[in-house]
């Protein structure tokens, strides 16, 4: 049995890897005692009764020895929290265990802490699978957390998207007009709508503190940098397509929550406690309305949007400044 | 070998779930020569020379005769779009070809359209695994398309959102101010600048067109529903938080891109020729700018960001009516 002469290699690989997977580290210890873990994405279920779980191991591998005579391993689904550890367990050579605290398990095949899902597992069978040896193991104890998984596809880290069983869709009409071009499908539709209900929340907030939209930006621009002209805070805020004027400054200053230094040339804006408690009121509501937001949509989603937001604001990033380097806006 | 006595089955399956996995179909032949089709996620890959690929089917699968006896089967790893044919072949009894088109393959394996990717096997091994037969097969052909992959994650369809490697940050500044909570991952801030960055896009063409922001969000409400009141359209864009007062429709009709009926009572707005030709423009951008975001993310990424948002706006929704229902506005 040889490979097709016709097969190139890594369209065969590439291939593969559009098949999503987990990511796991599966450990054991070598015959003096010393642990062992590598990571693996070639596991699956394999059987409910009795448990079985199966990986494949590469017949080059160093650790093959060690996985082969000691007979138990463990198998560790990675949370989104442990892509560093993967890559870790992923190299080779390095002191992979150092400095990781150990879990106590049904033996002394090392356990780490902190996975989404665990199998400790004896062997059941070693089977000839070409340049790899597929391992079964008869799952002896397992447990899981509520940490979402952390997901590899096409050679890069992904989290998921789920789709729950109701459906994501929005308007309940099944019928739109066919000439309507506008539909919820529409990404800067989604994106409006998000931002709007969102900012909704802080609506009635906002109104008793007196403040409007515009203001709400100029606070949290100075919560997070201090001591801006207004042509420096303008330049902030600029993406949002307003612009703050004296006026709303002067204002603010009137309500409160500015002021400004006392030193000479073009006055420098700072928070007062009051403008500093109301930007704080703002951020722990959005985090309020975030965590709720998170309870429905599960932690590993709402991780996956806030990515995706990301990607999104990267690919259409105008070149805003960054409000979040120092002396920045001062550049 | 038995089950654990102190194993819950659906405890066991639920971590095992955890574990994120592309979604298969994979077909053979039964001897009467009837097509065989199951849907399987314990697809994965083993060897790459020889070129080796497995998954497992359960012992009391009515297919097991046709597979054991076939020697060959295709593994077609679905699509996102491929949803609905996943369902339909993890359901049994369906006449589940029935419609299908089929594409040639290198023998009489049903091979099926429209895939991530397939791969062309042949048996090389079927070893046991408990209450399932570990099928391992060798790969003759494979193929695979740009179509994104569906995945399965803890019993739901997902899609992914990848992380790549050059990372997600906004920000380049590693310090935060240690007293400052308002960072680059609060849900409120990345929602607000996906959408001011997508606006931005339009803001040449308003200008041109002589609308600010208020008028767009007429004009598109308009351009999906027609013949409005003022509080008709109200209703509509209150998720805005903006109201349109009667002045802006005013401006509009004096513009030329709104008209009202000639009907008794309240006037009804409709969008004139002018005012339909300017709403598509605003579509026809939008859809540009998506399309540019969908191939710097990836087609796959773009679908989960659209799924998360909606997700994200139900949950989140204070009650926003149905602005494609039909007759919706006016109830």
């Amino acid at each position: 049995m040889t490979a097709p002469a016709n097969f190139n290699p890594k369209a065969f690989r590439d291939a593969l890897s559009t098949f999503t997977t987990g990511v796991t580290i599966i450990t054991t210890r070598a015959e003096d005692g010393s642990p062992i873990g590598i990571t693996a994405n070639s596991f699956n279920s394999v059987s409910l009764e009795p448990p079985l779980v199966l990986w494949s191991l590469a017949k080059s591998a160093y650790s093959l020895p060690a996985f082969s005579h000691s007979g138990h391993w463990n198998v560790h689904v990675l949370s989104v929290e442990q892509e560093a550890l993967s890559g870790r367990f992923a190299s080779r050579g390095e002191d992979k265990f150092g400095g990781l605290e150990l879990d106590e398990g049904i033996n002394e095949i090392p356990l780490l802490p902190s996975c989404t899902a665990r199998f400790q597992c004896r062997t059941a069978f070693m089977y000839e699978g070409g340049d790899h040896v597929i391992f079964v193991g008869e799952v002896l104890d397992f447990d899981r957390s509520a940490l979402p998984p952390l997901a590899f596809q096409s050679g890069q880290y992904a989290l998921t998207a789920r789709k729950p069983r109701e459906g994501v869709r929005l308007s309940q009409s099944e019928q739109v007009a066919p000439d309507c071009s506008y539909t919820e499908d529409l990404l800067g539709y989604l994106a409006g709508r998000a931002h709007f209900q969102l900012v909704a929340y802080l609506r009635t907030l906002l109104q008793n503190q007196k403040l409007d939209e515009h203001a709400f930006f100029v606070l949290s621009v100075l919560s997070i940098q201090d001591r801006l002209t207004k042509a420096e805070i303008n330049r902030l805020v600029a993406y949002t397509g307003h612009e703050v004027t004296l006026a709303l400054l002067q204002s603010l200053q009137e309500q409160g929550y500015l002021v400004t230094d006392s030193q000479p040339g073009e006055p420098r804006y700072q928070l007062t406690p009051a403008g500093r408690e109301a930007s704080l009121e703002h951020i722990a509501l959005a985090k309020a309305v975030e965590q709720e937001v998170a309870e429905k949509l599960g932690p590993g989603d709402i991780q996956a949007l806030k990515i995706l937001l990301k990607r999104l604001i990267t690919a259409t990033d105008p070149g805003v400044p960054d409000l979040w380097a120092t002396d920045n806006a001062r550049s």
